[in-house]
């Protein structure tokens, strides 16, 4: 099966998430809407809407990557993959639960809990990939342990534990998995040789 | 006519509104905003995206499929997925009303009702694709007598009618056809060898 | 210049017009909100969207049909075509405006202005890749004299000035119009054969 | 890598940007709603709607001729691209601040600050490309000194400056700068003979 059009679809989906996510932040209103103060109470929606943008321009960064190694697909490849977009389409609820509430303890936690089913998300749809193309593929290869996928799924875990002590730490660690992902997928990136 | 470009408008509509329908998902507000308490009333919303999602995704799936077995279009053709497009537009709607009212009885007949028309949409859009084609078509033995599509119109009349006994029954029956279309249509995928 | 990327943009911003018109259509709410006549203040908002959703349909399938007569296209026919979705953009705002108020008079002129306009950059398109193909070129043979849009543009100034006797006339020739137009521009499809 | 992908999913990131701006045309409401008196207070939304909609054209259409002159794109230029598309969608939220408060004094600077963030970015993912392709390349002869990327990111910073004086004539010289990039880059244009 031909893997364009899960690219295009998946490259719609991405697109209409990362863009729907501005909507949360809502223009200033009332008597003082055109003071630069009126902005204020948008730090931290803004913060948080710049920390959910690069992690879904990663996905789509990684997602690309991940399926330049790849030849065609199969019918689990389809839903794992639906599986990871309805995983990101919740991003933008707790990005907005978090900025809302200036990172409060619960939207801290729930953010780190979607961003864990996310990264499990995409685990799968590379187990997926990698079970339709052989130990010996391309995309095997490239993958290789997936060290880095396993090191963010811990440090998002114990971000949801530190939550319940210290959310700003949490918010910290979540940063932290963005920065080591920033870069793209070198190691798939090196074997084709792109 | 090229099928490429119905493919991709296609594309587009269905990736809004699989996204578009997250935003019935609205940020608890109020004074106990932050609270794990405040997502309590959600669950049933989160419950209808959750299906509707698959249904959506269902839709993608089986119009991938299709189109895969379908060499040209015409404008019969063109207006029988803009009519599927419609009935698929108003899924975001019935969704948002079934979760918000936790399933009562009138919201989850209207689901319902747009489920059927979806999959009468359906039927006339691969009529319309067998007339191009001709009986002996690839699309035309693929799809054969269309037993798994019209299981499901008739699975969804019970559902209406049982609704006004029980909706939760109805709501059974909802997943129940997600079920039987989970699994990506073999028919097509045998006969086309993909 | 490729008109690929053209067709792909303007698929994409049609795509997304025609989707959220569907949030006009706003769950009911309050006391009443599971009962079947809280349905009926959106009759009106559903019936201007199924106009709407025709009227765009219309849109894509005329386009498409167009850019397929097509060979490239230059600066001036990329803004023609930004034009053009400029006034499709506002079909969204009109078509709620004119359902909210169960087609009131001064909604239904705007609406009529803003279809008016749609035909008018459609025409200005159309003249565009005429200059840029030439006289004698595919494109130029297959429109003619353009009868058919002319037509629509003296139906929507007539549909104008009768909404200030009586604005259901003026619906009924705006349907007129989407009925004129609703079978695809058999002029190309003619010509090009396909 | 293949520079597809990267057009497809920033067509799709703009086609949204440029069409959810139209939302903040929010539908007259109250006893008056269907006065055309009542769309007076959309005015000034509506001009800065349309001010908006023409940068995002541009932006469009610049990427558009960019990328015609790419051959191929690396990690660099994935992210150079992501942050151009980030301020990108910055743009309706300054937009619908600036139009609701009738070009008050902040929401006028803001925008500015916004448009010049979004030149700074394009400058950025310019430079990537050049660093990419290297000095004799095509893109690098065709952009050559970028006279009209400064003389705008100049004006943007007068129109800033003078919005604490009289914010009319700093949405005169965005209006300018509009004019400036109206026509498609044809540095670009005349080199690859497009």
């Amino acid at each position: 099966m031909d893997k364009g059009r899960l690219e295009a679809f998946s490259d719609g989906v991405i697109a209409i998430i990362i863009t729907i996510m501005v909507l949360e932040l809502k223009i200033p209103s009332g008597t003082h809407a055109t003071d630069i103060k009126s902005l204020l109470p948008l730090f931290p929606v803004f913060l948080s809407y710049i920390l959910s943008f690069i992690y879904i321009g990663i996905y789509w960064n990684n997602h690309h990557h991940t399926m330049k190694a790849v030849e065609s697909v199969n019918g689990m490849i389809l839903w794992a993959n639906m599986h990871l977009l309805f995983w990101l389409s919740l991003v933008p609820f707790v990005t907005g639960w978090m900025g809302e509430n200036n990172f409060a303890r619960w939207p801290v936690t729930c953010y780190g809990i979607v961003l864990i089913m996310n990264a499990v998300a995409y685990t799968i749809l590379i187990i997926a990939l990698i079970r339709h193309h052989g130990k010996d593929s391309l995309i095997a290869k490239a993958i290789g342990k997936d060290r880095k996928g396993n090191i963010s799924i811990l440090i998002y875990a114990t971000a949801i534990a530190v939550s319940w002590l210290n959310s700003t730490v949490s918010f910290g660690l979540y940063i932290l998995v963005a920065c080591i992902w920033f870069i793209p997928d070198k190691r798939i990136e090196n074997k084709i040789g792109h």
